[in-house]
C-alpha cells in the first residue's frame, strides 16, 4: 500500500490521480490518495476509477505550498497533505509514499512522524546522474547539509542496498566524492569517511573526482548534502546551458541553423534521458518506512514512476536489507 | 618583471616560452624564463630570441612532476622549476609568476617562498565560469578543502578587488554558493559567511544556487575549495558530455550526423570558449606576490594569456587595493 499526496507540488492534482493509477494497475500496487476528497473524487470520475477496490481516498484539509518553510509549515498545517501522508506510514497503513513536493517539508514531515530506523544518523536522500553507460546514485542529494563521517559511511550502504535490490547491480561499487583520487586529497569530512570504509568488505572504490562521476565507472558516489544538492543542480543547468551556448554561438548562420535543426531529435531524445521525471524521484532512505520524493514539476509520468519506485522499495524489503548490512559492518548508531 | 616556469605541466618547454616571449613582446612586460639552461637558450635561438633584454633566463635544475605529492616534493627539490620561480618573487627580483603546473605544489612553493600578505588566512584560488553573458568568477576554486567563514569573507573581496581592478567590472556583486537563495538555507560555513558579509556596504546579493551560477548575474562566487573544485570539474566535464550523449543518441542516423556536421562549427566555438587556456590559468591571490597557475596542459596560448594575466595583477596594484578593502572592512586577522 503506497500513499500518495496528490495535493503537493506545482502540478495539479488530476495529473498526480492520473499517473498514480496508471502505476497501481501496471504494478498491482494498491494506493491511497491523500488531498482534498472532492477534488479527488471528482478525479477519479473523470478518469472513470471510482469505486475501485485498489484505491483509497484519504481526506486531507491543507497543503503545504512548495516555498513555504518547512519546520513552520508542517507545525501550522497538521492536516496538510503530507503530514497526512506520512502519518499514514507511521501507523502502517501505507508501507511508502510518493510525494512531488516540497523536499523540506517532506523530509521535515517524515523525521516528524516515521522516524528514522534505530541507529541510523539521518536519512539520505537519493538522485540518480546520467553516465555514459546509464546511470548512477548519488546520496546524499540534499537533506543533510551538514554530515558527519558517520553519516556518510551509512549513506554508502543505503546506496549500496538500493543498488543491489532495487536496481539489481551486482556488487555494486561504492566511491567517495572528492577532489582528488589519492587517498590523501579532500576535506575533513572526506578524509574520515574513507578512513571507516577502507577495511569493509565491500566493493569500495576510494575516492572519485567531480570529473570521473559522469564514467558510469562508480555505482554509488556519496557526499555531504551541500556539496550534493550543488553538484546536481550544476549538472542539470550544464546540459541545457551547452544548447544555449550553442544556439548563441549559431546566430544567424543559416547552414549551421539547419545543421541544428536536423540533429534536433538526438537533443530532444538526450533530454529526456536527462529528465529527472523518468527517475521516480528521489528515494529518502533509511527512515521506518519508505518515502520518494518528486520534483516539485512532477507530472504523471513523474508519479508513475514515483509510485513505482515506492513499491519496489517496499516489496524488495529494502529496510530489512539495510538494517542487516549496516550491522554486518558495525555501523548503526549504539543507543544506550 | 614576471618568472616563467617553463619546466614544469605537460607540455615541453619550448611551448611555454614561445607564449612567454609572445606576451612580453605584446605587452612591453619583462620575463624571467625560469628553467634548464640549456634547453632554454636553445629555445630561444630557434626563436630567434637570445640576448633580448627583456628576457632573462635563470637556471633551475629539477622540476617537480604533475602527480608528485607537492610537500614532499617542495622539500626534496629546492632547486626545481616552481621554487626557484618563487624565491625569485620572495627576493623581489620578480614581481609575478606564472607556473603551468603541478596546482598543489606551486601552491605549497608559494607559501613557503612568497607567503601570506599580512593579515590573510588563506590565498585564493580564482577560476572564470563561463555564463550567458560573459564569465563569472568562482573562488576558492581547490586551494582550500577546509574553510572557516572569515576565509570566505576574504575571498569575496579577493574576487571583488580582481573583479573591478583586474576586469574592470564596476560596482562587481558578490554571491554564496549554497543551495538555496533564502538566508537560512546553507551550512554552518556558508550561513556564518553570510552573517560577516551582510552588513558590509558592498553589492553583496546573498546565496545563488547551482542552478543559477551560469547566469551571469553574480560576478563573484564564493565557496570552500572543496566545493569549488567539485562544481569546476562537473561543469568542464557535463559540457563535454552533452556532446558525447547527442552523439551517443545520433548513432546511424543519417541526417542528424549530416546535422551534427553542419552545426558543428558552433560546437567547436563553444569549445573554444570554455577553454580554460583562454582565461589565462587561475590566479591564486592574497599572497605577497602575485602567481598565476596554469592547466597541466598548458600550451603557447595559455602561457601567453597566463603571463598577460600575471602582468595585469602586478600592474594594477592589485595587493596594495586589496589590503585597502580589507582593512576598511575590518577583516584582516588581527596579529598580536
Amino acid at each position: 500500500m503506497i500513499a500518495v499526496d496528490v495535493m503537493s507540488g506545482e502540478r495539479p492534482p488530476d495529473v498526480i490521480i492520473k499517473g498514480a493509477i496508471r502505476a497501481s494497475q501496471e504494478f498491482n500496487v494498491s494506493i491511497i490518495l491523500v488531498g482534498d476528497e472532492t477534488v479527488i473524487n471528482s478525479a477519479l470520475k473523470k478518469l472513470k476509477y471510482t469505486g475501485h477496490k485498489r484505491v483509497k481516498v484519504v481526506h486531507a484539509d491543507e497543503v503545504i505550498g512548495m516555498h513555504e518553510k518547512p519546520t513552520i509549515a508542517c507545525k501550522n498545517k497538521p492536516n496538510s497533505s503530507i503530514m497526512v501522508s506520512t502519518r499514514l506510514v507511521k501507523d502502517g497503513k501505507a508501507h511508502g509514499l510518493f510525494s512531488p513536493g516540497n523536499t523540506g517539508a517532506t523530509l521535515v514531515a517524515s523525521l516528524m512522524n516515521i522516524g528514522r530506523i534505530e541507529g541510523v544518523y539521518r536519512p539520505g536522500l537519493v538522485t540518480f546522474v546520467p553516465t555514459l553507460k546509464g546511470s548512477s546514485l548519488l546520496i546524499d542529494a540534499g537533506a543533510n547539509p551538514d554530515c558527519k563521517a558517520e553519516y556518510l559511511a551509512q549513506f554508502a550502504f543505503m546506496g549500496e542496498v538500493f543498488a543491489r535490490k532495487i536496481q539489481g547491480k551486482k556488487n555494486p561499487s561504492v566511491g567517495i566524492l572528492s577532489i582528488g583520487e589519492e587517498k590523501s586529497k579532500g576535506n575533513e569530512l572526506t578524509l574520515k569517511t574513507y578512513d571507516i570504509l577502507k577495511d569493509l568488505d565491500f566493493n569500495f572504490v576510494g575516492n572519485i573526482e567531480g570529473y570521473d562521476i559522469f564514467n558510469g565507472d562508480v555505482d554509488i558516489i556519496v557526499c555531504d548534502g551541500f556539496v550534493g544538492n550543488i553538484v546536481v543542480k550544476v549538472t542539470e543547468r550544464v546540459f541545457k546551458l551547452t544548447f544555449e551556448f550553442v544556439w548563441q554561438e549559431i546566430g544567424y548562420h543559416l547552414f549551421q541553423r539547419i545543421g541544428f535543426a536536423l540533429a534536433y531529435p538526438a537533443v530532444k531524445k538526450l533530454t529526456s534521458k536527462i529528465d529527472p521525471r523518468e527517475y521516480g524521484g528521489a528515494p529518502l532512505l533509511g527512515l521506518n518506512g519508505n518515502v520518494v520524493i518528486g520534483h516539485g514539476a512532477s507530472d504523471d509520468v513523474a508519479a508513475y514512476h514515483g509510485v513505482r519506485m515506492a513499491n519496489l522499495i517496499v516489496k524488495n524489503k529494502f529496510n530489512e536489507v539495510l538494517i542487516k548490512r549496516l550491522d554486518r559492518f558495525k555501523l548503526r548508531k549504539k543507543v544506550a
